[in-house]
């Protein structure tokens, strides 16, 4: 029994292993892209068995492809998207850019796999052919973009939002919880007039909330789809009928609002949709590496930092010092958004670099787009879980603080005047005092009127979590 | 008579050129950061001098400042916003991250102005107050904000959209123009089945529309103001109405959808409406940049490059060649495609950046966004009048091109088959023939049988333009 | 049999699949950071048992740790290094910032296993301890920068600059081999004098020269090493020789030139060195793909393109249409040039967002550093076998441009005159005529003169290759 | 008496300013790119007039160039040197890419003012030729590259290179200061063990040190001229001793180390030797983000933040509050560290997109290039005056924070040992104690065996700063 088959392609045969159900082409390709490690995103190979699966439907209904091959080859990409055939899709991002190969590794892999549910065999003696049966009515050029656009879509739909609104509602949570918990603001990263605890944490909801927008109003360039373009956006060698249909198959199956691109040139010269949207997401990842950052400094201590808020204990920080909790969440997430911030520039350079028909950055603009999402919906689950629904107020460390700080001698104002007040605080500042102290030592008010007057909490005005 | 008057401030007095109305904290800064030639942009000052108008409106209606003060101060505002006191804005970019010596360069200007309109001196006796009067129910930390995000939108409704608008009908009448004319198509750099050059240039006309709709977008998040917020967003010392009624003012004023912003503490601590609006710039930079190098490409020659386009010969290209149109204009956009893209980088470190209640990039982040929009702006400016609308097809080249391709090959499939397709391409291509000449070498078919079946004009699909 | 056994940590008992070597604080790190796809790199892995090995070497050689676990670790890392325990190292870089999760996974499995060689356990009880043993004057905070150091020098040197030489080499063997092939020069896309195919290639040799010198500067400084400085650069807790004599076992190791961090505050508190060397990976990254698009641009066509050179056909370009190659090779390389332009920005906002004693984006800093230097080298080596290694000219369609082209006229200055030599250009401009047809038509010369003048290969001087 | 005069050029006849020097090609590029403000930078005008200066001299001593004219051009050289022609250079950064249009603006306003040093008028009946005289033995494919070189080289020699040693020398200055101050180290944010104040800035003038040496590196590459290459690379037209005497010209005009491009495909074709250089700029950029986060964080408070240090405070923090500080100069050094960044990213995809034998990014390029060096210089000369000159120690604090730290238990290991140890740390952490409060409560040890064996200066090795 050989390891091998033969498989054939127009530059000729080529040896494949015989347990695996790929082609000549895919095996080409694996030949001649040995480039590190980076391979086709899982959900770009689901999202194009998907577009395999409609357009065998589409091009049955249209009378263009037999009830038999067509049932085939839908089974075959229901396997694939079921995960059976793992481990058939084994190239590399580092490939031709307009993604080719893995379209045909596909083709390859359904139509052999089609031929077994037909009772035929794998290899040149299959019934189902990669191109004239899987590829119908389609080109790389155009099934790719569209396979692209499905993977964004459902990743963003299905994977970040969701993750976003949870620790948007969890921030929320606790901006309810902790609205009443007065605290020194912080500008300059020096002591500024008081805040509460909710009101600072609703700034971080807030940003959530416009990031959620933001994300939201890309889907639908994204949801436009290339498919029916073929090879150069004019629909050469289509039914008339295809393009509409398929991107309502590609719904259907989806749940996402797909409809056929109106201009195939652009879904086909430029991955423009998919910069715009990456734009949302750098923007969140500016957002949650600034949340991240606040909530670190403000936990940082447990002794020499900040020390305001108390974060879960995943792992041991250290064998020796109970109470040092390293931030290790809010690390992660930190270092995540760095990669997202690098992957736009990446995908950028990509992005403006097609020419005349055909942008051929595709694979690693769809690589990046798709690790920046896993990354943000990821690190947003896993810091919610593991650092957000955990996160404490100390209340007595936020007292003192407070207490402590000189920018509350503002309140005197009003009743003693300006230079007074001044006097107060510079004299407090210069001998290592506290505000009362220094108040009660210059004689300007009693103990009584300055517990009256100097109330934080009164200064913290009426904006609402 | 003194060159120079004194100005004071809490750190004591300090000589200022006396034909200068800015004050002691402007000179401060100036002498303190000597860094570099990037001064803070116009548009930034005239927004800012928007807001202190407004402000000073608002204070007066709400009893807050008497009227001969919010008189002067709104006169001395006009002034500014008419550009009478140019030159009265020295301060860098490189300054505090709040921009607040920039607020003061602007209070200490209007409160000397408006007390020479009030019949008395700039200096210190002056008749109006640049903390007390002009800056009056704000704080650097929300009023810098407030003018960052009424320059952004004010740059882009005003001077952006309306650029990307003219180019856009410039293309879609190319388009247009040009929807017969059948081309060979380009993808990977290698010649693929036809288009008309409308097609290709309705894909330019398309991702512009798409650009335009992703700006539009951005603007409700840039359209909530900070003011209010006054030094960490809680609106301490603000009257209940002031936010409110300021936002509507310099809605009124600008005529733009300004609100105020429901969270101020999102809207001190961070730029994010600025990193995501500059998302959709980089966007539209990634679309001009591969516009302007499909035009370059296409005029590229005269006799040894692609040639299918004529552009505009607005200079010499050189003295000892005819017919060498240098693409300057198009070498102009991609440069300033770069820098967007650049920028973008820049602000987005900037506004990952902030900490607690306030981010303190802000000059850096306004500097690269006004930058980007001037450049995109302009750019789309100059390459319309200069380039775009001179655009005319080379038909001679175009359809020499289009003959001597062996794509063409496809029609025929349907004819003569795959098999004797192939056959005639391939003698074409091994012996430097034309398509029709192996074809008849091989004797396949007659002269009038290729001339009828070999018919660009029919590749091109019904995909309107 | 329990297919789990339980490990401790000072956080309490877990359980820990009973087949894996790994303890308690790497079953944590899996459990808390579920974060995407992206492993620690085999090399940093690699280079981590290369730093445990020399640790426990020097440990025992001091007289601080006795011979039977010394050398047990060192047989424990010699597995490691042999790739015996594959799957062993299952940590995501999104995990804490110092990599300590990696650390302690390493001395887990160390430990552990070390522990098996001796006779004993896996587990609780244990004969070798994870951190008295395996990571005896070791932290996490100088024993991961070193181990980062460690692999990126040897990426480098063993795989990166190889590759590079060998592409140079190649291209240097074109650059001479095509030496005497005059063709048209090209600026601003346009046409220009001529010079020699070898001449072209030789400025690609150049600029791959230039960034062999880049990437050899860079090494000194990835070449210190932190270990010795501990917990925060001052060495506490460890023997005096320590330091210097664990860099003189890892440079042996290696052979590599490792020498201890003079500065261990720097070490441990910055990526400094990484930042740098990346510098002038992305340096390289500009050069090739300016290199490769100048390949793909080339050899653009067949018929409808500039067609110069011709590059190897690797795979089907399209079934129907003899002599599309697709430069896939070209595309493969520029898309993996943009991954290392983004790693960069992500590796410098990690590098520039160290705090006090500590840089906490170590993991996201090594993982991209690690991947660019893995795209250029396989890029190159995929580049230069199955690409530049076939560039063959096409000489007659060289020949045929250059002749075509008119700013040969030049030649003609200095014997009839600039003014008719400029009339002859613009007349054949004007009418597409060769440049001897025009100037035979105006009478300005004979063929014989003519021909006798304009001699391309004179005018490509003398710049050797 | 006209405002204008008629200049020409080959595209015929324009009117220019009366006043103006400069001519018809100027005056067009003034006209075609009214983009945005930023212009030729004064560095790169300078280093033109340098390379004039030098081609004329050299031209003369071949014999191409008449004493009288050359001696004029000479002449008015200098004058541009001695910043005489100020306003005469107005042009755009967004021009062509290959600087074509400065290049005629410097011939232009050189021939003019040459003309008149003759005895000769401006304009049209000039004496001296832009092109013939002005530009003899060079192309603007050449002398501008050239031009870029020199303008980096000084740029980074004259005003980077010395700043960088100052900056180094104060904190070098402050490290040995401080070398005996103990205080509390950090790590991941989290209290760790100590280290003295003068080993934490050591980290600091190690990072200057290591960015100094990556700076110098990147000169000789920098240094090599592409003057003699003309059009393309093959210096057609040139004298065969022009290219190196005219390099060795202008290392003697400058003192820096300038030499002939060996290959002047490459230094036409690319910009690499800038891509390359201003990674060293990047890099020092982190650094010295860096250093300014440590500063302003260290200096955070005066009460809720860290507070361990004093800067200078150079203007009104808050009238109200004495004591606060805003850490304004460390605001502008991260600012401009973020547009260095930045820049790095515009310059390098400029630089990796030239083609065939030009690369036509150039204005934006050295744009970038210089704008870096200028805020880099700059901004670490405004550091080092108004804030590192002024650091100072908070003593008390520093003391108070390093005796709070549970960290300093790590001591009593070997004392009472571990278990005992943990618990005091526990104890402490869990009420509130101090350390030596807890140790004596649990009874472990007396007061003076406690203050005999925790001396955080016994902790901090012997690291030398």
């Amino acid at each position: 029994m050989a390891a091998n088959r033969v498989e054939k392609d127009s530059m000729g045969p080529i040896d494949v292993p015989a347990d695996k159900l790929w082609g000549a082409q895919t095996q080409r390709s694996l030949e001649h892209f040995r480039i590190s490690t980076e391979k086709m995103p899982a959900e770009l190979v689901y999202a194009l068995a998907l577009t395999k699966r409609a357009a065998a439907k589409v091009n049955n209904d249209l009378g263009l492809l037999p009830d038999d091959r067509a049932g085939a080859i839908v089974k075959a990409a229901d396997e694939v998207l079921a995960d059976k055939h793992h481990g058939e899709f084994p190239l590399a991002i580092w490939q031709t850019g307009s993604g080719t190969q893995t379209n045909m590794n596909m083709n390859e892999v359904l139509a052999n796999r089609a031929s077994e549910i037909l009772g035929g065999e794998r290899g040149m003696s299959r019934l189902v052919h990669p191109n004239d049966d899987v590829n119908k009515s389609q080109s790389s050029n155009d099934v790719f973009p569209t396979a692209m656009h499905v993977a964004a879509v459902v990743a963003v739909q299905e994977h970040l939002i969701p993750q976003l609104k949870v620790l948007q509602k969890t921030l929320n949570e606790k901006a309810e919880a902790f609205k009443d918990i007065v605290k020194i603001g912080r500008t300059h990263l020096q002591d500024a007039t008081p805040l509460t605890l909710g009101q600072e944490i609703s700034g971080w909801v807030a940003m959530l909330s416009h990031s959620l927008k933001h994300v939201e109003q890309s889907i639908p360039h994204l949801a436009e789809l290339a498919l029916g373009g073929t090879a150069v956006g004019t629909g050469l060698n289509t039914h008339p009928e295809y393009a509409v249909r398929v991107a309502k198959e590609l719904a259907e199956l989806t749940r996402q609002p797909f409809v056929t691109a109106p201009n195939k040139f652009e879904a086909l010269a430029t991955c423009d949709s998919l910069v715009h949207a990456h734009g949302a997401l750098k923007g969140l990842a500016a957002s949650l590496m600034k949340i991240a950052n606040d909530v670190r400094w403000l936990s940082s201590g447990p002794r020499c930092g900040i020390g305001e808020l108390a974060i879960p204990e995943n792992e041991p920080g250290s064998s020796i010092m109970p109470g040092k909790v390293n931030p290790t969440q809010c690390e992660a997430m930190t270092m995540l958004c760095c990669q997202v911030l690098g992957n736009d520039v990446a995908l950028n350079i990509g992005g403006a670099s097609g020419n005349f028909e055909l942008n051929v950055y595709r694979p690693m603009v769809i690589h990046n787009f798709l690790q920046s999402v896993r990354l943000l919906a990821d690190g947003m689950d896993s810091f919610n879980h593991h650092c957000a629904i955990g996160i404490e107020p100390n209340r007595d460390r936020i007292s003192q603080l407070l207490n402590e700080s000189l920018m509350l001698v503002t309140a005197l104002n009003t009743h003693i005047g300006y230079d007074k007040a001044a006097e107060i605080a510079k004299k407090a500042h210069k001998e290592g005092l506290t505000l009362k102290g220094s108040a009660l030592k210059l004689g300007y008010l009693t103990e009584e009127e300055f517990d009256a007057w100097v109330r934080p909490e009164e200064m913290v005005g009426s904006m609402k979590v």
